[in-house]
């Protein structure tokens, strides 16, 4: 363990959902959480790293004020569904390359009170204006990758089914109904194959982590090890020699990349949090990420594999499809759950034994085809194991 | 010099103005410049790190695009009026701390299609509803500096007077005329003491920049090596047993840490770009910084002292008051002009034999109560001399 290496000290999240509360007040209550739990005070933190999409200029400076903070360096970052977890990797980067030792990462949006429906998209977006938005962008993918692999719609809703019923025991979820399989898919269609229940809500949340650099944490301190973060760019669609579909080269890349980094295996990773923002990407990101053979996530899902008790379970918080996707929010919330996961502290949702887990968000840009940006980060539940280096 | 220090290697810039140009014309004008003079190409660039303020969620990503990029890692950053300027920050760090060995620099904002008269604000944010958004807390301050030091309205005046001088000599400047003191003061009122050209314009426009690790930079280059760059937020008020007025002690901070960290004095610096958004800024920035006594900033600016001949050259790209205000590009088009000095491009604006620079730039929040943040980068004609670390 070096001694620069970030450990997650304390982690907080608001309720997520169409709430009344304001961007101040959803943030203040996820710091003060993240606070109480590393046992720091406002003054202690270094830096602060901020995602954020939709904010007015000067909203994350007001957010953070009404949190207790007035003098300390706000890094405000934007990357679509992925602005908390950028966030999160400048600022455990951060504190890896000895700029600060002590960082606070927040993300938040307050979308419900401006957001019907889509996101909104520039105006000059030629290819939004021709519909290439997200929800019409991941039907294009679900499409295609039911007709190569043989997959059904009864199996693309078992993602939301699952989703759903983790998020059962997470009393922050947006939505918190168990839903079948009819239900799924006899919801609302928003772009076909993609029904109501497969596709992230619109929401309203904060969440925030603390970190800080191993040699200022105590070694009986709770907390856990960011192993490592990883950001990375890719383009558009997929290599015409080869058959993946949208997004699965970036991800399979990133997910070698951090893993190699954090020195880990597939069997050494006991759950993941990643981005589920409609039914299709968790399948095709769990099969990107190598848990299991590219066309055999649906299958995986539906044999159990992605819940408790399978080989890897997957979104044990309800994931975006149902904690909600209060889009500068969702990167922290999934750091946030790891926190928990990786402390023992997930009350009824904790997955048993859980001591390694990665964060995997997708974000880049509103509508499809100007290329994404995606952060996998790795963790470790702190062992108070000492290398020096 | 050190193996990672940053050498910024090239330069760009569109016109700034209210224009027709959307974000991509104007950002892949000012790319292809940069990279042009940095004899690079877009595969060679490791990441991108970009400042704006107001784009939708995609525009960033479609600008990138439009100027060639489309699997590169783009940071999209926020701070305000030194959205630019943070972006170069966290870029140059990244090169600085071996992040990255060649990244990006873009700064862009699209304002005249959609704002009239003041940045919008947050309709929840209280202090702006109460008119202190940025006009009138710079006019306070304003009424207050004159107040304290026995300054008069002619010698206020006196900041816009040479800064459109400026001007004159840069294509790119959004206002290219002569204005004397008199049709500065009788210019349209906006917040009493100012005047229409007493503040910055509303501007359309894009600026790059491309870093590049010493150790990977021929011997022979021409180029501008980037000292320091330091970031700090800073309270609201003064301290109340101190008679500075608004954000003195931040930039005072900032501006020693840099110098500090450049190994430079003040008789080393031979111009400064600032953050001239309004004209009391410019006084109330060039005092902070140590290039004249408090109070002393006005007198020091009738006497010449900041124009060509003076002790300090400050803003001779114009400033944010003549070259234009597009909120992202500003710290973009302050570290272009840099370049353009340092490397002695700058044609009849040149700084006779200028070696040595500070860029300072204000952002936070866009009303003016919630905590802001100040980057001051300091820069050097690349001379070829490596002492290896």
């Amino acid at each position: 363990m070096k001694r620069r290496e970030p450990i997650m000290l304390g982690a907080g999240s608001s309720d997520f959902g169409k709430q009344s509360l304001n961007a101040e007040q959803l943030v203040t209550s996820a710091v003060a959480e993240a606070l109480e739990a590393a046992n720091l005070t406002a003054w202690q933190v270094d830096a602060i790293y901020l995602g954020t999409v939709f904010p007015y200029a000067g909203t994350a400076h007001r957010a953070m004020r009404a949190a207790g903070f007035a003098a300390t360096p706000l890094f405000t970052v934007e990357n679509a569904c992925a602005s908390g977890t950028l966030a999160f990797h400048l600022g455990s980067q951060a504190v890896r390359l000895g700029e600060y030792s002590t960082v606070l990462i927040v993300g938040f949006e307050k979308m419900s009170s401006f957001i019907k429906g889509a996101i909104p998209t520039d105006p000059g977006d030629l290819e939004a204006l021709q519909s290439m938005q997200l929800p019409s962008m991941y039907a294009l993918t679900a499409t295609r990758y039911m007709h190569q692999y043989g997959v059904t719609p009864e199996q693309l809703a078992q993602v939301s089914v699952k989703n759903h019923a983790h998020a059962l025991h997470n009393p922050r979820a947006q939505y918190r109904g168990q839903y079948t399989v009819e239900e799924v898919l006899s919801s609302r269609p928003i772009s076909d194959p993609l029904t109501l229940l497969q596709c992230s809500p619109i929401s309203d949340g904060a969440a925030a982590a603390v970190l800080r650099a191993r040699e200022m944490v105590d070694d009986d301190a709770g907390g856990v090890r960011v192993l490592a973060s990883h950001f990375e760019s890719g383009a558009l669609w997929p290599d015409p020699d080869h058959d993946q579909v949208w997004n699965w080269e970036l991800i399979h890349r990133t997910t070698a990349q951090a893993m190699a980094a954090a020195g880990l295996r597939h069997g050494d990773i006991d759950l993941c949090e990643v981005h589920d923002a409609f039914t299709i990407g968790e399948l095709v990101t769990i099969e990107a990420m190598g848990f299991c053979p590219e066309g055999q996530g649906a299958a995986f899902t539906e044999d159990g594999q992605t819940t408790y008790g399978g080989s890897i379970p997957v979104n044990p918080s309800g994931g975006l499809l149902s904690r909600g996707h209060p889009l500068g929010a969702t990167g922290v919330a999934q750091v946030a759950e790891m926190y928990w996961q990786l402390t023992g502290i997930a009350g009824p949702r904790q997955v048993p034994d859980a001591s390694r887990g990665l964060v995997e968000t997708m974000g880049g840009s509103a509508s499809g085809l100007s290329g994404n940006g995606c952060v996998v980060a790795a963790f470790e539940t702190f062992n108070q194991k000492v290398t020096t280096t």
